[in-house]
């Protein structure tokens, strides 16, 4: 596993790379399901350069990948989750604050999660048998603080409609952050920046970060509190595992 | 002005390292006006570092700073105006994305601004006869984009309250950011990553991206579209002065 892990952050390292280099290029952007679900042609791209790298390295595993429909379920074998750019929007409008994700699992059990936050060099890597890290500075594991010092990261929308009674949480806090983006939102949370996250996203948006946020005390659930389905877009939160129960007699 | 311009950068970079310092250390968090509008003795510990070196420069300047009621008339005479610590709120609970801010202004006429990003370590610098910078990058002016590319800044409440119309205006981008902070959240706006930033905030919240926003393309003005008073906290907007007339019909 630890070859895999090594060769994971080389291909991570790789897609960065690939970005980076043609980011300052025109984009071609395509809209999906609506006029803010954007896609580049630099997302199909680079996901594409991640598959072949491992297809090369290991011709068995599959791949479950947000864009050109690639959709191995995560129960089943050897599976990479793969989220080429993650903060599409932010992409677009900032060319900043967005993210690569790779995640990977065996037989439904997450090994290990990566997230390169591409402009900020920061790779976060690590869950399963691997401690968790920014670069080389170990992140540590969630202790109790007090709501009224923290900042929860919220998607805006759920925020207005005050979905489940998120707001109602958040108003415990000091204050909400929007950053766009799962990656960078969920980076924020397993640093210790953020106390949670509330959004409306999919397996690639959320399989790192619930990998890695397993090993420091955080659980990815949805919002009713159960786990992820890995198939389609659902609301959850991404919360400290300690602070569940509490956090539930106010969001659900 | 070019000697002052570079005194400033000089005693801003040591501010900055003064706050690095320290930040590890226990803090001793006050609440102001209420439980979210919070000073630690680090910020005025910072602004006495800056006042007492600028002072020992030029003892004949005034100033017009967060703490401490610190507040000499902005039309009068050579005037530094100064925010120790800008988005106190992510320093204490992130320890991240904040900033220090000097504005130089003469007789009401400002001559340049300076934003540190501390923990980035970006020096958003210039304005008045200097061109603006991002470290050794010049920063670009103001071209028209089309708003649903673009994403807009804004304070979480103002948002949720539509105030003035704000939200009726981010509906035509292609969303909202809520970064905390009014520096850091200006830095974007000035570096073409955010179209427009709406706040509720005080003359050394403003001061510095606004001269370095004029020299850009860029207005701060109230949300009813007059200049600031640099007296009180105010509802503000910066914006790209070409797109100004057509903000103003949404918002108002």
């Amino acid at each position: 596993m630890e070859s895999k892990f090594l060769f994971a952050q080389e291909v991570i390292r790789e897609a960065g790379a690939f970005i980076k280099d043609r980011m300052s290029q025109a984009l071609i952007i395509e809209e999906k399901s609506d006029e803010t679900d954007l896609v580049t042609s630099l997302d199909k791209q680079c996901q594409e350069l991640m598959i072949q790298a491992i297809k090369k390295a290991y011709p068995e595993d599959h791949f479950l990948a947000e864009e050109n429909d690639v959709t191995h379920p995560i129960a089943e074998g050897n599976v990479w989750v793969l989220d080429p750019i993650d903060g599409t929007v932010n992409f677009i409008a900032q060319r900043d604050h967005f993210a690569i994700m790779i995640a990977y699992y065996e037989n439904g059990v997450g090994q290990f999660g990566l997230i390169l936050d591409v402009m900020q060099d920061i790779l976060y890597h690590g869950g399963g048998q691997f401690d968790v890290y920014a670069n080389t500075t170990k992140l540590e594991h969630y202790h109790h603080r007090d709501f009224k010092r923290c900042l929860v990261g919220v998607n805006a929308q759920m925020y207005l409609e005050n979905t489940a009674g998120i707001r109602d949480f958040t108003s415990l806090a000091l204050g909400i952050r929007v950053y766009g983006g799962a990656g960078i939102s969920m980076t924020q949370v397993i640093s210790g920046k953020l106390l949670a996250y509330f959004s409306n996203i999919a397996p690639w948006d959320y399989a790192a970060a619930s990998i890695m946020g397993e090993k420091l005390g955080y659980c990815l659930l949805t919002i009713e509190g159960e786990k992820p389905d890995f198939l389609t877009r659902q609301q959850v939160m991404f919360v400290p595992t300690e602070e569940l129960s509490f956090i539930q007699k106010l969001v659900n």
